[in-house]
């Protein structure tokens, strides 16, 4: 056998992934020789804190003060930035690494979903590679799928569950009949949900995936700023228990597709039939659907986070980069400037949730809005009133526009019956 | 840019496969340069008859009568097999092309089950690679997946719903209360499944994906005779009946993992609980379960087979080999010799079912030999007498060991009172 090439790592960020990688680097020695055929060897590390306690030995390697040194390294053959953020050092850390012919690898999504068209656009002239499979959906291949596996489908569309946090607050809602707030407790409780969540509950985080998403499907340069997205916080137990009723469950989605040349991208919650493989992603898991013209439709499930899963895909990022002498970039840039689709152009079917005082003519003057707004109704529920001040009614209307539903939830919000701010869902055929 | 190298194609084998695989190829011409860095050529075609109606135009394309011929030609840098068969012209195709250093892609699922490990130990000293994606699961990008997505993970275990024939009819018994005749005859006419069925439903197709699983995530040379393969046959309309009111739904099961350095890899019907993804893979489709030690589980689900599934596979196959040079073959081919465990040591829960003589004790004769046998009962369901003759009793058990269950079963099936043979379902936790 020829002597085997040394591939050196210059890593950068030791939180819980960056330990959880260099763990994995270590235990697994042996096999990552064999399978990158290359020796991959830590050359030096860098973090904000060396001595914080980390669970593994880190006095064996060099440790560098300065990281943007390690990208200058003649010794380094790739960076592995794992600090996080969209601007700043990190961003420093990745131009820094291609103009200096180092393959970049990353964790970050921020970074990504900013400056993932202009990093990729750089490396077209350099004998490098970036990589950024732990970006997005934690463990599951599925950067690797779109670039390589289904690599001779046009995509057509990609919808996905892409944030663990919001998957288990619903399911939680879900399976234990508890509130909104009572599941984001918990998620904060078992370590799903952050102590300030709001990236993830707003559909912010889900919204950077989905452009990183859809960069490599399409190839355009994604404007997180045009994209629709909308939260989970007003999802009620109500809703949960209605929407139950009527044959759905509730996830938070992230929709890219293109339509006759614009983009229609778009995070927000959907209905979805109790029976679809969407509706049974239960807890914190993650899910890709991907729609190639070949393929068909391709589902990719696993966990979305932790540090393990993401070790797996850093690594796994490591071991290709090693192996790859230059292969061509894998996505096709394009120039062309895509217009958005507005979500108020969209149609489909709606759930519509209002919070009514009890009097009678309530549903009356509703639905006759409705009507006057041209919205066909499929399915109503008004329990009897046991009591209580105030009711729900539900409605699951036919195909209709939505800025006639927009419309009229406006005229509705107006009536004196109305108690609180109306909310609908989009029903989704997923 | 520098001027683009081509990238030769020798296709052998036009059937729907090797047609929708040209279709693509000429559809996409001017992405799949762009996406492969390449230009990609079909050079020359091959063929049992050239005459043959295909709807598309081949007489732009070089006919070679003598496919071996291909594989010694200058300027053919891949050859293409997409004619099937274990043995005979594939596997000389194969052999003979790797010896004349030419990239090998296949869709050929009974050659690689059976020569995969010694062609993948063939090309360790060569400058190419082979490519078979498309021999298992049809477009699922599963190969790639444990090959490149997944590489830094020690694979713990695998499985997967594998023949769509086996799924489609297991849907429709259970959607449509068919019998399996029924269902098999529908799937037959709706062109699920072949006038002779006996591979897909015994099992064997099913088994030899399972064994190209294996040797990607184990390194090992399978043995398809060691592998414990049973079909869907012995399932009655009842099973599927009393099953769904027990909270499962059935499928046939391919898994496959180390056990203590033994192999344990087996097809055969499971019950999972109806609330699991596994069993809402419905119709045709394919689902693969993957456990790496840092990933945890990932899924894939798609379609299996068909013409233009299996060409997006093809054809990302000609792709990636195109975009390579010479990388690292990625598996890790091991000498070592695994036993096989024998399915008879498993330790599991068991539906069983007995078709017996609506005679009084008959139950209580059922129960006492399980008990004899250390079988503890989990459920059982014994219908009401409706004048019939025969009636079906259903015994669900805690965990035990098949060997007992076997014995039990033997001496039951003695009894005067059982009319047919009966019948066993392991439920996997999955």
């Amino acid at each position: 056998m020829d002597s085997i090439k040394d591939f050196s790592l210059g890593i950068i960020g030791l939180g819980t992934v960056g330990t959880a990688t260099i763990k994995l680097l270590e235990e697994q020695l042996v096999n990552i020789t064999k399978k990158s055929g290359k020796n991959i060897i830590i050359k030096a590390i860098s973090a904000r804190d060396i001595s914080k306690p980390r669970g593994i030995n880190i006095n064996k390697y060099d440790w560098e003060e300065s990281p943007i040194k390690l990208t200058e390294r003649e010794d380094i053959d790739a960076i592995v930035e794992l600090i996080g953020g969209s601007d700043g050092l990190a961003k420093e850390l990745a131009y820094s690494a291609i103009e200096n012919n180092k393959y970049f690898i990353t964790a970050n999504k921020a970074l990504i979903a900013k400056h993932g068209y202009d990093l990729n656009f750089r490396i077209s002239n350099k004998t490098v590679q970036i990589y950024y499979e732990a970006a997005v959906a934690g463990a599951i291949p599925v950067i690797n799928g779109i670039k390589d596996g289904l690599v001779a489908n046009n995509i057509l569309e990609i919808y996905g569950i892409l944030n663990g946090t919001c998957n288990y607050i619903l399911s939680d809602m879900t399976n234990n009949g508890k509130t909104f707030e009572e599941s984001l407790a918990k998620a904060q409780e078992l370590g799903f949900a952050e102590a300030d969540p709001s990236f993830d509950i707003e559909g912010i985080d889900s919204a950077q995936k989905l452009v990183i998403l859809g960069l490599l499907a399409f190839g355009i340069e994604p404007d997180l700023n045009k994209v629709y997205v909308e939260g989970i916080t007003s999802i009620s137990a109500e809703d949960i228990k209605y929407t139950n009723r009527l044959g759905y469950k509730i996830k938070l989605l992230c929709i890219a597709k293109l339509v006759e040349n614009k983009l229609d991208f778009r995070v927000h919650p959907v209905l979805c039939t109790s029976e679809s493989i969407t509706a049974g992603i239960g807890g914190a898991l993650n899910a890709i659907f991907i729609k190639g013209d070949y393929s068909k439709e391709i589902t990719f499930i696993g966990e979305g986070a932790g540090a393990e899963p993401t070790a797996s895909s850093v690594v796994s990022d490591i071991i290709n980069a090693a192996r790859s002498s230059k292969s061509v970039n894998n996505i096709n840039l394009l120039n062309s400037n895509y217009e958005y689709i507005n979500i108020m152009s969209r149609k489909g079917k709606y759930y519509l949730r209002f919070i009514v005082k009890d009097v009678s003519g309530v549903l009356a003057s509703i639905t006759s809005i409705l009507n006057e707004h041209s919205i066909s109704l499929d399915s109503v529920i008004q329990d009897g009133n046991k009591g209580e001040d105030t009711q729900f009614i539900i409605i699951l209307t036919h195909l209709c526009d939505e800025l006639d539903i927009i419309n009229a939830i406006k005229k509705i919000d107006n009536l004196e019956t109305i108690i609180n701010k109306s909310y609908l869902i989009r029903v989704e055929n997923i």
